[in-house]
């Protein structure tokens, strides 16, 4: 296959992958797709590893790194890391400590532990720069950015050291936004994609952004993309290769945690919802006790990014190990329901063109019968 | 182009345009579209006028009739249409019939009449008979459905005279019990869609509705489709053809009303909700000051349909015209945003496969280049 993509990156297929785990993506950059690892919950140091390992995994392809420097969050101008972490921890309401400690213990969950350290990691701008500095050491083909426009000092310095940037966005006047400080590539996510999206369907977006953007800037398709019919939409929509997500927490190679993991395997499309319950941003989950009990009659509301994640980071790993497993949840988008069977990496990408020849195939059968 | 739908239609393009003006249901069918007739505004004698016009103007094309039965709604067991009406007009609540005259009150719209006859219209399963029962004596070619399963009855009645039959559906499960009646075309409608709508989006439903019910059983792609790449990206999906309705509402032969059509070509794709302010089941609308109110901290909640249209029915001509517009709203998909220009239905038709011969023209650049 042949698009913008492939050719400026030297990959055999437009499929990028994202995913948090490091053998994810060098088994999809191996297998001629383009791997790109979230930095988001890894410390400098842990970031550091992860990076170093997929150099000497990844078998000389290029692969990414996808970063969370949000353009608006609440303590923008409030200092150096440490400083913020503890304002904001402060400005955190009791009721809502109340509220998630008592839902805990309804499920059975353990009762906390005193370190909620890793609370801010990367969802700040102050916090997202350390990491990028680390990615920046590596041989990487591509700095992400996934809320938002990414400052112009740190797309000059991607640029400056051969590294093109791209950036998420939900509708055309973001993804014009960030055209303008220089971003390369733009991922235009439709509303059924999982973690924070939007509310515009991917088959309205991508044709949209496509056409605001205009022909110099490269575009993904991402939100509902796991089979190779709808990568074959997705290139029709006017995009030149497509970008995944959620299908990557169900392969061989994923580090899904294992309570969570039944529970991708069986939901259904129709098992997801966008909730502000995790970020304080809207972001799609799959809907289980822990989105509900936010939207119910007894929810406090939801803190604004990054402090309704500073409230829960510590739940995470107790709800993750102990209570009854009805809170857990995990980001993913509608996809899900075509996520049942685990299978590794290489024959995801394999099935999906397998599947995009045969949507070709038949495409052409429709258009030249006359 | 050829496909299962051209083949069995014995039309041009696989294009079905859903719209409640005859002109526009003859203009499409004439263009070599199939135009089908919402009925859902008409009364039986009504429907009568409308149809021998079409059958005049249509130049002895295939068109089609779609008629609203849902399978579930309020007074399913309370005898005829007219005892029905008085049981549930008597079953709306003083409260909600307040909260409307306050909020009509407060945007300067003019009082009440005692006229509510029309409130019913179509909306259960004692009232579209009538519909239907006009229908099959017209030549038409397809009987469609908005909610839920037809009548099997209907559907036989239907097959008796060479009718097919088209069953809207939102989720993969509801498309399968369809064709357990009967149904044989499947208008698989994603969340981005303007009226009734589930939330999955197109792009995950359509493979996931053509999966679920088989090679027999014939598929539309809508929800989201207004234009050539998105006709391409529907067949790409696995659909036989596509199903538009929102596009119809900004061409040439249109009778939106006045005050409706400049919010419908200024909005954009994020100027839409879903919501059950209009029918009392989600449906998409654009998004104004009557969606927000319903949802505001004072909204008594909605009632179940039919009843939440009942109550509304009367205030809507007198939004339409009186006071300060703001209330003013329609039912429209996120397509909303690509309808900035008034143009003749056959043009519609034209330019979308225009678009759509550039897609597949692009798609095979990329897929043949090795």
């Amino acid at each position: 296959m042949r698009t913008r993509v492939t050719e400026l990156f030297g990959i055999e297929y437009p499929i990028f992958a994202f995913s948090h785990c490091r053998d994810v993506v060098a088994a999809v950059s191996r297998a001629g797709g383009m791997g790109v690892l979230g930095a988001l919950h890894f410390t400098p140091e842990e970031l550091e590893l992860e990076l170093a390992w997929i150099d000497e995994h990844v078998g000389g392809r290029p692969y990414g790194v996808d970063v969370v420097m949000p353009a608006k969050y609440e303590g923008a101008d409030m200092g150096d890391a440490e400083e913020l972490l503890a304002k904001l921890q402060g400005m955190i309401p009791a009721e809502h400590k109340r509220f998630l400690e008592d839902l805990l213990a309804e499920h059975g969950v353990e009762p906390p532990t005193d370190q909620a350290g890793k609370a801010l990691l990367g969802w700040t701008d102050v916090t997202a720069r350390p990491q990028v500095e680390v990615a920046l050491k590596h041989p990487i083909a591509l700095l992400a950015n996934a809320l938002g426009p990414p400052p112009a000092d740190v797309v000059e310095q991607a640029h400056r050291q051969g590294v093109k940037v791209a950036g998420l966005a939900s509708n055309a006047r973001h993804a014009r936004k960030q055209v303008d400080v220089g971003v390369d590539i733009i991922v235009a996510q439709g509303t059924e994609a999982g973690g924070h999206t939007g509310d515009v369907a991917t088959m309205v977006l991508i044709p949209e952004v496509v056409d605001a953007v205009g022909e110099d800037t490269i575009v993904l398709a991402a939100g509902g993309i796991g089979r190779g019919r709808q990568m074959a939409a997705g290139l029709a929509l006017g995009a030149d290769g497509v970008w995944t997500g959620s299908i990557w927490l169900t392969v061989a190679e994923a580090d899904t945690p294992e309570r969570a993991l039944p529970k991708l395997l069986n939901a259904t499309s129709r098992d997801t919802v966008r909730s502000r319950a995790w970020t304080g941003k809207p972001a799609r989950f799959l809907k289980t006790a822990w989105t509900d009990a936010w939207e119910s009659e007894n929810s406090p509301g939801y803190l604004p990014m990054p402090m309704q994640f500073m409230l829960i980071a510590d739940a995470l790993p107790r709800i993750s190990r102990s209570g009854d497993g009805e809170l857990v949840t995990f980001p993913v988008g509608q996809i899900v329901g075509s996520m049942n069977q685990i299978k590794p990496s290489a024959q995801v990408i394999y099935d999906l063109i397998d599947e995009y020849v045969e949507a070709i195939t038949r495409l052409n059968t429709i258009t030249d019968s006359d």
